[in-house]
């Protein structure tokens, strides 16, 4: 390139594919939130059905009194990806987030980053596509009805994943503020699905053959007791996922057969806290590979223990990835600085002076 | 926030500062390669003075046969950092940079990004910066002529800090590839400096009280012999920065005074590679802080083993977020999900169609 004529313009190198909030709202709204999703869900089937080529890691956190920020790195030797995600439960009082999050995937044989974009929307969907994905292989044949206790920000796409993917008909909302059950009812009005808004959680649970527990406390609390579980449903419990807190009583999971993500890391993070490190539990990826047994009989109680890992934020990433070229959803940023000459950074900035300053800022 | 009317813009929460490679060169020039340099030199002795406050990691890298991509966060309980860096010696051939990088800097006490900025040029300016720091505790006083061996792209930046904040006169450059050398005396032309092009490593070292080198191959290369070092200079060992990296003759290592950002990493990636693990070696730290001596004798031969630490790009990061609102050369990027209500995160989805598909995408 040293021999091409000086470029003042960065060229297409320097440019990294970014998909700002808009964007994705846009990318969801172009091919539908349970296209999108089953898509995710198809992404990480994949990726799970290949996991030993992963390099996996516990997430990497840095912690603060009110809360913490984590970086998720993993890669496949070939691709490199990660997700900066943070958790802060009093963000509300003030207007924020709870949870925010943006992601970078990176060809890994040049180290230049091939993707950048919000993870905050894209973190919801990852989630619920992987609870769907789950409830695949562990959920009753036939379910129409789940349960889903917690209305909050996640509530939404659960109800639509499971929807899409496993054919729920029914759902049972049940939230300590009704408030948030008629926002999630609000909401799914004109999704095809039957929301019914209940009173206790025992209400909620009746006739349901999946149980969805999505609750936002930060503590361990028991969201379920032992006597409120029948044989034969699904439990998938989401929201107990960071260490302290939990949703279900020690009880449940010790008449249910456990599937985690990374035993590793749901023992620190999930209802699996409440058990012995030793105590079986089966990995998913080995369930969908075919090396072990999902649900296998009519009164079993199937639980995910889902805590979110890596792997699945990678494979949404690559699903995002794919899907741009289709919608056009993003733009280009100007985040590699790319010298004519690899050499010649300071040159790069001595001439860009030429040209940049007579620009407006 | 959920009782204001349904605002269908992003609100300023959802923003984050963006620093583009563009923007970058702009703030570049606004206040001056050199002044730049100087302040994130103070930034970064702020930070190395607070030492103790600070969460000390290594790197967190991900593989290939190619190259590396490393994460470096680092927090001091209220503010997170960090950088994303890879390092891939064959991309040149492509016309791709060996070293590219971004960085963000957070409110740990919210979770949100408050800065997010192109950090290949930014890294050039804060390891020169570094360099020139450690050299005021370090070089002889009075030091006017520096050699630097190895006159790829860091180079230009590490004759211009220690210019400024060294007082250094004359540069006696040497390289391997003698266009290097041309392109770097080219580059300095105006600076002030008095540029000497060396046929030999041994000529550039004649009468240098400083010699930087800063070669780029990726394996142990012998730059410098025990023979061609006197005594009583300083060395700025800057290209020795991974492992099975290092430039330096173990012998000079032992004649040596070695001081070191952070002894776990120096000696994975530093000519410290070279040493037993209990080798005496002086934090930098500890002699900005009067904890330790820095030069005590005119005789004494001093080596900065320079690897690049987290706390230095946090220090970056700091500088440039505090640079912002003087130059206001920087974008406004659409990062962050920032739902009227918190909660209500699909809702904001499903709002957005009536806004967002009557634009142009």
């Amino acid at each position: 390139m040293s021999n091409s004529p000086i470029n003042l313009l960065p060229s297409d190198l320097a440019y990294v594919p970014f998909v700002s909030v808009d964007n994705m709202m846009r990318n969801v709204r172009a091919i539908g939130v349970e296209t999108f999703m089953r898509g995710i869900a198809e992404y990480i089937e994949q990726d799970f059905l290949r996991w030993e080529s992963f390099d996996k890691k516990p997430r990497i956190p840095a912690h603060a009194p009110q809360g913490v920020i984590e970086l998720m790195p993993t890669s496949d030797g070939k691709t490199f990806g990660f997700k900066y995600v943070n958790g802060h439960p009093g963000n509300t009082r003030d207007g924020l987030q709870t949870v925010t999050g943006f992601g970078v995937l990176s060809n890994l044989t040049t180290g230049y980053p091939v993707l950048f974009t919000e993870m905050t929307i894209l973190t919801a969907l990852r989630t619920a596509a992987n609870s769907a994905l789950a409830a695949k292989y562990l959920a009753p044949r036939g379910s129409t009805t789940m349960a889903i206790i917690g209305n909050g920000a996640q509530s939404d796409f659960q109800c639509l994943a499971f929807k899409d993917m496993l054919g729920i008909t029914d759902i049972r909302a049940y939230d300590i503020d009704s408030a948030a059950s008629l926002r999630l009812a609000r909401n799914l009005a004109n999704s095809g699905l039957n929301v019914t808004i209940c009173k206790t959680p025992e209400d909620a649970i009746e006739g349901a053959q999946i149980i969805t527990t999505v609750t936002a406390d930060k503590k361990s609390a028991t969201i379920l007791t032992d006597n409120m579980v029948g044989t034969g449903v699904h439990i998938n419990a989401v929201g107990g996922d960071c260490p302290g807190k939990t949703e279900l009583h020690r009880d449940i999971l010790l008449r249910s057969d456990i599937f985690v993500e990374f035993p590793d890391q749901t023992h620190i993070e999930g209802e699996f806290q409440q058990l012995d490190r030793d105590h079986p539990v089966t990995e998913l990826w080995q369930v969908y590979a075919g090396k072990a047994e999902g649900r296998n009989s009519q009164d079993q109680i199937t639980l995910f223990d889902s805590v979110g890992f890596a792997i699945e934020d990678f494979a949404a990433l690559r699903y995002v990835r794919d899907l741009l070229p289709r919608t056009g959803h993003f733009e280009k940023l100007d985040l590699l600085a790319d010298p004519d000459d690899p050499r010649d950074l300071y040159g790069m900035v001595l001439r860009s002076a030429a040209n940049g300053d007579n620009q407006a800022a």
